[in-house]
């Protein structure tokens, strides 16, 4: 699919957009330990970032090394990795924090400071000048030392417009790498997103740095708005874990963003890894993986209704916008229930490999739907009826080919043992 | 908060905007009945439709009547509960299921016809002049009934923009209620929905419906930004079920408007009622709750860096958007591991009924700090670890006064209790 039929593609009115050309910077092990369940000693640490280097994101973020004595030993170890990926720590802007990080090896240092008149007011308790004097100090610093800086604000969306851009304006020129826009609460909406990243982007020449908590809903909406808007950098972390119920999620990212600009997002990460590194997490931090999750939820790529069942078993873009293909992922039609259609009934004849005519169909397909009134239906209950009806109408051929009776059986065995290893039930494989 | 200093408030530059005066239609019992692992029964499905109704939504959708008998008679006997809600059904557009749906007694229909090239081509394989021919027949005779009648195109970002426009303005004139957009394959992004919104806004005079499924984790920001662009209604589920990943959840979806128009959101909806009613669904369904989810996730009010702990106790408002209190929920502090810092630990010495001064603290959090590094901690942990630090301290007046060491522990004790039925250990309630 080129960009020219893509209705999702990136609009050539963002002349600004990033969305083709856009970086990630996961955060699992700085945002993500700051998750309510989170403990990683240093083997799953360097597990973790050895996963994310492989899947292809451009920098690993780890949590302060001033935050603990193991948080310090961790950033040397993880830095020791020699990954492709580049290493980041996240700091406080203060010269106490700044000098450790710097001797722990890392590629570059994250810097925030509170810029809300609420963390102003309740955190720091430092005005604007004090903010700008201590940001200069500790970037001219960093840079000193021939390593990456970013300078964020925090709370964004609720920091004084007037003062944000003064204090980026002032680290641009001193020449930082990039500025950082949090949305430190979770609540900015994406057509405020983006004209908060438009303005910005016409004041600095650096690349913008976004940051989006969730607890609204909106951090992968804003994350995309964000970069049709010229943000370049998007901060992630392995399901989303982080503070509270967290930031943008690196997998429902990748959904979002392969659809709008897939020959970059294939050719770069390896999104077959998607599964895998989400279920290395959630095990390390003892949480499901989300019934609903984009991509790997366990119905991500399951059609129910007959209208869509039929539909889908013609041509899965119908009903589809991502390959389950991409992500090493399958699709699904559940036919095992009331609202089935004889589509979808029909395409399970086949996979047992039985004949029937299309107004038989029909007919199997009113009891299966008079049945899945009565009671939730499994994939035995379907087939029983299927070959009971198929065994009525075909009992005189039965009689004389029995080979033929027993081949239908075990090819019917065959599907059932296919099932067991699936994560629901009353789900059959078409593809 | 007034819309004033409301930075989340709707924009004065959306004329058009509905975020101060939207509708809700919940579709738990249509779209949610599509969810892989939905199965209501009758029971179900009016204990459903009442928690829905003391919530507050505005309409009930159901399924299709036609879908199979018992989905007839469920529609009826939902009809005929005398709920303040209206009752809608949702049917394809056909004479056939028209003259079936206006039998059950609802308050209106919801008819739906795919027009995208796909559809059109692999589902119903009919042209643009046939979904006008049938439109207009089955809207002239849902009106004749006088009930409501919504007219919605299918996959409506990959239609065709004029053959859209053209039969929405047919439908408009012969006075559809509502006209319905629906990303059916879930790929629309925010500024694109904001765009045909106000587009199709100029279009028709009558109210505007968007129903938005998830696969690219867009569904809450692409329903507010239609409000922002002038839809009325948004269709929602609980915990979002419907095919594949589902649709905009109702919750979620209140988090997102809460902030935006806390006073209309606020005296309209049951907020306290969100967590109840999740739980009603998910346990009819057989999902958990995700950890991540809006308002009622296990972590959604719990803040865990020091940093972020510190403000929090001085004012809420730093780190938080939502208040939990106005959907019944609790906040905490997590406070029980390496990140923590010497506010939460202090906000914990109070609660303890112990007394020690700001430099002792700050040595005990060295020490829990210490401990954390080398494995997880709980609760029990971390008050033992204050408890001899100031049983130490203090060794000298205990000995003395019996009584007093006899009572912290019997405080200790009680929070215990109070922790052992909260969702997570490691933290504790501090409000």
């Amino acid at each position: 699919m080129t960009a020219n039929n893509n209705p999702y593609a990136p609009s050539p009115t963002d002349y600004l957009s990033n969305v083709n050309s856009f970086q990630l910077i996961d955060s699992t092990l700085r945002e993500g330990e700051q998750f309510a369940n989170a403990f990683f000693d240093t083997e799953k640490k360097i597990e973790i970032a050895k996963a994310l280097d492989d899947f292809g994101v451009d920098y690993i973020e780890l949590t302060s090394p001033v935050a603990s004595e193991q948080s310090y030993k961790d950033c040397k170890a993880i830095c020791n990795l020699g990954l492709k990926a580049k290493i980041l720590t996240h700091i406080r802007c203060h010269m106490d924090d700044a000098k450790v990080a710097v001797e722990t090896g890392v590629d570059g240092v994250d810097v925030v400071i509170g810029t809300s008149k609420f963390l102003r007011q309740y955190s720091h308790g430092k005005d604007m000048n004090y903010i700008a004097k201590s940001a200069i100090e500790v970037i001219e610093f960093v840079k000193s030392k021939g390593i990456e800086i970013r300078f964020s604000s925090e709370d964004s969306f609720r920091s004084d417009l007037v003062d944000l851009l003064n204090i980026y304006k002032t680290v641009d020129k001193i020449g930082v790498n990039r500025v950082g826009i949090a949305d430190t609460v979770g609540c900015a909406n994406p057509r405020q997103v983006y004209e908060l990243v438009r303005t910005l982007k016409s004041v600095v020449s650096c690349d913008i740095e976004c940051h989006f908590h969730n607890d609204t809903g909106c951090a992968i909406a804003n994350a995309y708005t964000a970069l049709e808007g010229g943000a370049k950098l998007i901060d992630v972390s392995v399901l989303g874990i982080g503070e509270r119920n967290g930031i943008t999620p690196l997998g429902g990212l990748m959904a979002r963003m392969i659809v709008a600009a897939p020959d970059y997002v294939k050719s770069k990460y390896k999104l077959h890894k998607i599964r895998d590194i989400e279920n290395l997490v959630a095990e390390a931090v003892e949480v499901n993986i989300p019934f609903n999750n984009p991509i790997t939820g366990f119905c991500a790529f399951t059609h129910k209704a007959g209208i869509h069942a039929k539909a889908i078993l013609a041509n899965p873009s119908t009903y589809e916008i991502l390959d389950p293909h991409d992500f090493g992922m399958k699709r699904y039609i559940h036919f095992a229930n009331r609202l089935t259609g004889w589509n979808a009934i029909k395409a399970r004849v086949d996979q047992l490999n039985l004949n029937l005519t299309d107004d038989q169909i029909k007919e199997v397909t009113a009891k299966i739907k008079k049945l899945g009134d009565v009671r939730p239906l499994n994939i035995d209950d379907v087939d029983s009826i299927i070959k009971d009806f198929h065994a009525e109408i075909t009992t005189p051929q039965l009689r004389s080919i029995n080979g033929q009776a027993r081949t239908s059986a075990i090819d019917l065995q065959s599907l059932d043992t296919v099932e067991e290893n699936e994560p629901a039930q009353k789900k059959a494989r078409v593809d």
